[in-house]
């Protein structure tokens, strides 16, 4: 690598420099202390660990986006983690053992072998929280609060939409339509596609019965507001578990519209984010100005179960990065701080400590040093005896 | 992997869970919020970046602990940051190229192949602070000083002693006696092994002139209290590059000691910690109790020449997780939360918000949750129309 180059960073990570730096460590703190006043305690998993415990229960796409590595001590391949949440699960599961419903949060960096979207960077500081041991709705509409809470907490700039679906719904009709691997497949990939001609088309060659051929077809146009809701409970209304699941998603969106002020809701049963590891509701929060999820999750029941302890599970996540990007706070570089001069002087240095711990920002002049023009506008002065601080 | 050891961490892999993962988040804002009071400017660089960067004038034995893994971007190999000094360093030349001096400070996960001690883990919360741009011994007193107050934030336990030494006094005995790169290597290890009857016999055997053989056979003795440096002074006395290292400490050492109250002081001329790419002083904090430094630094002038701008540097870094394990306060687990009642009711919410708002946690119950006895003490409760706390 050349001389000049060195110094460049590869493609898609991304670094924070002062005053962006101290921007992010503020807002982490803010985030941090919303969770621990909801209940939420932090945890701090490791970077890197063994491949099989950052992969369990959680599909493909993580797989291809973590680096691995082989551990030289053991022998083993470990993963630098692409994604904080089957870390968590794994400590709710194996070191926590609670009995009753737990509470996590967490914050770090994660790193992608590739970048999720074409505006993400492979190395975002996921934040997030979730909620194991309980299986109603409370604990959904828990998380999706605290998720718009964050939203809010951070700044985030605009209007937030509140999409909501659930993979039951899929999973449901895959079952009753008999569907094979590849169909599933095929089907799967186009709906993610909204490739509503195709799909009909497709459908319509399967040779189903006229039921399961109408669900096929009518899955990928079930989004939009409400009354997508009325639409699925009439289209579904032969079948107990479909209608169950479209329920559930009308009682979980009205009691967030009640507890969130001012969020819109946006329904879409044929969303599939994620399909691999959910098992309920998903569901994600955008903002008009950002053309990628702010923020996202869902019900993830079955994790617990690969790391040996099946535990009723849901939480949400987000790039803190992302967020602080899209909030209206700017970042501002310190002007405020107190120049004082250099020298071991005991009063000297006992007026700069003073200061300092009441919340000053002092900076001891250096022997030789000049600083730039305007840097400093308040300036640290012998006066009778004492020092003070004067204004430049 | 059996299912059983999935949930397992790589020998020397660590993560914290609560309550302890809250104290290091408290104790990592305490320290960063005395950086900034000092004028030091967060960063935060990237988990991973261009081996070449990360390796950058630094020596063999981080190579050896990097982790590192192929980006099939762009077909470059990157590493996994086992230090963040590099990383700070390149951007103090390339990212800021402030003109004055700079003081950048940063607090992240690092990842090594290898523990670095018997006591260490493999993946440390390094923190640390650098000056930039700043070649006197105020620079020096400066970091030296900071990480002192560091350990005092933390509370690190028992009395510290900060070990001195200057690599500039090796170096130009190597100059002076004229050893070739094999005999240098050679004493070297000795020197670190401190084997004197082995380094004695060795000097012995290499038939350099009557000084040379004093000089290589006394160094590594000349470690000790403040006396060393008048010993080191006479031994010296004919170089006037050697005298002038030994006043350089010398100085130090007295300013030191009178600004940062309680510390004692050691010198050892033979330490050559970081000997590739340190440049003149270099320092570390010590603990009765604990077998290695707590913190330890110098300076290392010559790193950025490496990223195409030379600066004069000198910085620390630290683990927070030791330093934290080594202080007197242990962590609790938050009991003091507040109960509250499941549901939507817009009182009830509103009264829940209020209470988070004012600092305090408060859990709301899930239907059907069951809490632990004695997790709360605290309960909020309807009365006359309006919610209050009552003891349980």
């Amino acid at each position: 690598m050349a001389l000049a180059d060195r110094w460049l960073l590869p493609d898609g990570i991304m670094e924070l420099l002062p005053p962006q730096a101290r921007q992010v460590e503020l807002m982490r703190r803010k985030v941090l202390d919303l969770y621990d006043s909801w209940g939420y305690d932090l945890v701090m998993p490791p970077i890197a660990e063994h491949l099989e415990s950052l992969l369990t229960g959680v599909g493909h796409d993580l797989d291809l986006n973590t680096f691995k590595v082989t551990d030289g001590i053991s022998g083993h391949t470990l993963g630098v983690r692409a994604d904080m949440t089957p870390q968590v699960a794994r400590i709710d599961a194996h070191r926590l053992r609670t009995e009753g419903p737990s509470r996590l949060c967490y914050c770090g960096s994660v790193l992608h072998t590739h970048p999720t979207n074409m505006l993400a960077s492979r190395n975002p500081v996921q934040l997030g929280a979730e909620l194991y041991g309980h299986a109603g709705p409370d604990s959904d509409v828990e998380v999706i609060a605290l998720m718009l809470e964050t939203l809010s907490a951070v700044g985030v700039a605009g209007p937030i939409s509140l999409d909501l679906g659930h993979v039951a719904v899929f999973s449901r009709l895959m079952q009753l339509c008999q569907l094979n691997q590849q169909q599933q497949a095929d089907y799967q990939d186009m709906l993610q596609r909204k490739a509503l001609p195709e799909i009909d088309r497709f459908v319509a060659a399967l040779g189903l019965d006229d039921r399961s051929t109408t669900w096929l077809q009518t899955l990928p146009r079930l989004n939009g507001s409400v009354d997508v809701l009325a639409r699925a409970r009439d289209l579904f209304a032969s079948d107990v578990e479909l209608v169950r699941a479209v329920d559930a998603l009308d009682t979980l969106a009205q009691r967030v519209v009640l507890r969130c002020e001012g969020v819109s809701t946006y329904f879409d049963l044929s969303e599939l984010r994620g399909y691999h590891y959910h098992t309920g509701v998903v569901f994600a929060a955008y903002t008009p100005s950002y053309g990628q999820a702010l923020a996202k999750g869902g019900r993830y029941d079955n994790i617990g179960r690969d790391f040996g302890r099946a535990r009723p599970a849901t939480g949400f996540s987000a790039d803190l990065k992302t967020l602080i990007d899209l909030s209206a706070s700017r970042p501002a570089a310190n002007t405020n701080a107190v120049l004082a001069p250099a020298g071991e002087d005991q009063t000297l240095q006992q007026a700069i400590r003073l200061l300092r711990t009441s919340g000053e920002r002092v900076v001891q002049q250096l022997d030789g040093e000049i600083s730039e023009p305007g840097r400093f506008r308040r300036q640290l002065v012998p006066k009778g005896g004492d020092w003070v601080v004067i204004d430049l």
